[in-house]
């Protein structure tokens, strides 16, 4: 009852400010990158719920208190994910249990979940999740229904402690089913928060700055404009508060397309998609098939479009030919021009794009083969040159670029370059229709 | 000559504990995923220093000044990325400059630099493109060969406060080049850093953690065991210190020889790699080559295969059979099995892999067929369902799983499921070879 009251006694609560404090010792090391605290982030934000801080600390009970220390007087909403678990020792559980003075109990329907959860997978059931059913008697159980670890929420006078596990989608799960509807449920909004998106392909962060500083300069404070870089897409998210939405949406209507007629020539979408999100509507749209050959990118740019679910609409199929064989085999491409000038040449992508698009029957083909690097440079073809090569009803072309990076990043950018180019090839298609 | 005198005072300086500071409101919003600080982390520890914290924070001169006075007493280095650059305003150099009382002087080798760098690009150089040379006296500039925010070195009494740009190219090669050098030559270590890895598959964290924990109870204070999960992976990451090299590694491989006996059915490699390092590394041992056919992970396999350098001698490539219709053309799936049993079926999986196999001419070939989510479940197939199929001289055969997660991570525990069970078919061929 004593939670239930204090519940109901913070109804009207505002939570406006969070801090996030990632748990565990693997992060630290850096074996494991934090996605979660990101996606946390993208989730409060839609709430209008601004992130002030992210710390990740060791999974020791000194961290975790130093921890809270410092976030306690500061947040409204403190979200702790790790160091839940058996391996990780519950520490988070013990420590929080601590901190707020409470003693774990046994938890009936948590220990039932996670009974059926071990019965479901025929696993033996060990002693230490048993002890996972046990929670602190001061907090709120955020039922797990992905794993064994459950969350909790802890609701202290002005602040709300959560502590959720490390697991990405056991996190995901908690926190969209089990807390953002308390959190909107104590919330009473006056402010509306507004979203803006331009999504540009081939041109720098700072020359774009440049081209808007006046438009940027002009902006009002509750408008703010973020640059938001990724392999040669740059994403512009304009975000705004106000108390009437109807005048800020309009508001900010004005701004974006201000920003975009300034820079139309790089505008892929409007709205908050990546390059291969866009791609595939607007191929949806123009009722216009794909297909891929690759070879340096070794399937990259096929797997980046069939990462948008419902792909399979436009996006047809590839050929990887990493091996010089399965170029002359699969995508006829011939000795002479293998021997000549190489897989690594104008003659070889056109090859590769016209053959394809003939195998897979699309209206647009894309093929690509360089040398992304380490090694596999020549005296005349250095690590990061990469020929593209476009087919469709129009005919076939080739460019080729050079790539600076390693051959990761070079990968992505080729990837990501590719699909700009078969994005033009669209709008050639669509411009003569 | 002041910062040189400073320099060589503290020439036996022990770098010890290190806090990162990662800045940039795109960070807090979550549109971007900070990669730099794992990176950061990783490299600190070879040389046996310790990340106590890791602060992101707001790319305003209170929140980094806030940063700078928690860690200050704390920390032996700190390491600032982000927030310099002209869309940052460069705002960290600002506030280091104003933090450490410097005064901002043009520096000529850094500026030469930045006017080659866009000559070399044929770029028109920007107004904020020059200041970007501009440096605090009272700190070391640290060379960035990449781009033109140049890195910061300030030398306090006990602390190393460095300042690094947050585009990942440019941060690596400046803490590479610059910066590990001078802490190098500042430390003068007795302790040595061993690490011993094991990287399993299709055993889960808990599981492991059961199987040898009174190995893990018996381990001595100064060698730790962290579990590094990732997608069906489990990496095992032992870690020790002492002044005796010799002695301390006999000891660790003792210690991970027997946690290696009690989990052999798992073992992957007993070195620092990912599976699909690994599996390369063998098949290049044992001269086997490789083909993939793919249909929902839509060439995440062959992608995840070419992400290592060197692949080119073992994976030949791949065919991906993303719409039905290229499952009949390129790879002989009946229409009668499409329209009976359908393309997520045995049947397909076993056409796909023995048709790859043959067209490509490899030792082993492995197929895939599944359905990832959101959508495309049926009554008889769940979301998650996915068929594998596996060609070798020995034969082919056929495995299905289901996949309980979401479409993104449905996709890369498919294309690691399937690169395991390759590795068993090799492991198969050598053993009755």
């Amino acid at each position: 009852m004593q939670v239930l009251a204090k519940f109901v006694s913070f109804k009207s609560m505002e939570i406006r400010t969070a801090i996030l404090i990632s748990i565990g010792d693997e992060l630290l090391i850096g074996q494991t990158i934090d996605t979660n605290s990101a996606w946390i982030a993208q989730q409060l934000n839609r709430l209008g719920i601004h992130i002030a801080l992210k710390l990740t600390i060791s999974d020791t009970k000194e961290a975790i208190k130093s921890a809270l220390d410092l976030s306690m007087p500061q947040a409204d909403l403190i979200i702790c994910t790790g160091g839940l678990g058996p391996t990780k020792d519950d520490i988070t559980k013990l420590t929080l249990n601590d901190y707020f003075g409470g003693t774990l109990i046994r938890n009936q329907t948590v220990h039932e979940h996670v009974v059926r959860f071990f019965e479901k997978r025929n696993r033996p059931m060990l002693a230490v999740n048993d002890m996972q059913a046990d929670v602190p008697d001061n907090s709120t159980v955020l039922f797990n229904r992905m794993g064994t670890a459950p969350g909790m929420l802890f609701e202290r006078p002005d602040t709300w402690v959560v502590s959720l596990p490390g697991v990405p989608k056991e996190m995901q799960v908690i926190l969209e089913e089990e807390l953002l509807p308390r959190i909107k449920a104590n919330t009473i909004r006056d402010q509306h928060i507004v979203y803006k998106y331009l999504l540009l392909f081939g041109r720098g962060e700072s020359f774009v700055a440049q081209d808007i500083a006046d438009i940027e300069n002009a902006l009002p404070e509750h408008i703010h404009l973020s640059y938001l870089p990724n392999y040669g897409e740059l994403k512009l998210r304009l975000s705004g508060s106000g108390t009437d939405y109807a005048v800020l949406n309009r508001e900010m209507d004005t701004y974006i397309g201000l920003i975009r007629s300034r820079l139309e020539d790089y505008v892929v979408a409007d709205e908050d998609l990546n390059l291969e999100e866009a791609l595939i509507k607007q191929l949806k749209e123009h009722r216009l098939t794909l297909s891929t050959a690759e070879s340096c990118t070794g399937g990259l740019i096929s797997s980046k479009l069939t990462d948008v679910a419902g792909a399979s609409a436009v996006y047809i199929g590839s050929i990887i030919a990493y091996h010089n064989r399965i170029k002359q085999t699969e995508l006829n491409v011939s000795y002479e021009i293998l021997n000549t000038v190489g897989a690594v040449s104008e003659a070889t992508v056109l090859e590769m794009a016209l053959s394809v698009r003939d195998r897979m029957g699309t209206d647009i083909a894309v093929a690509v083969s360089g040398i992304l690097g380490p090694t596999g440079a020549t005296a005349e073809k250095p690590v990061g040159l990469v020929y593209f090569g476009i087919a469709s009803v129009k005919g076939v072309q080739a460019f080729s670029y050079n790539f600076p990076y390693d051959r990761p990043i070079n990968k992505e950018m080729v990837a990501k370059t590719a699909l700009n180019l078969v994005r033009k090839e669209m709008q050639r298609l669509v411009a003569e229709a």
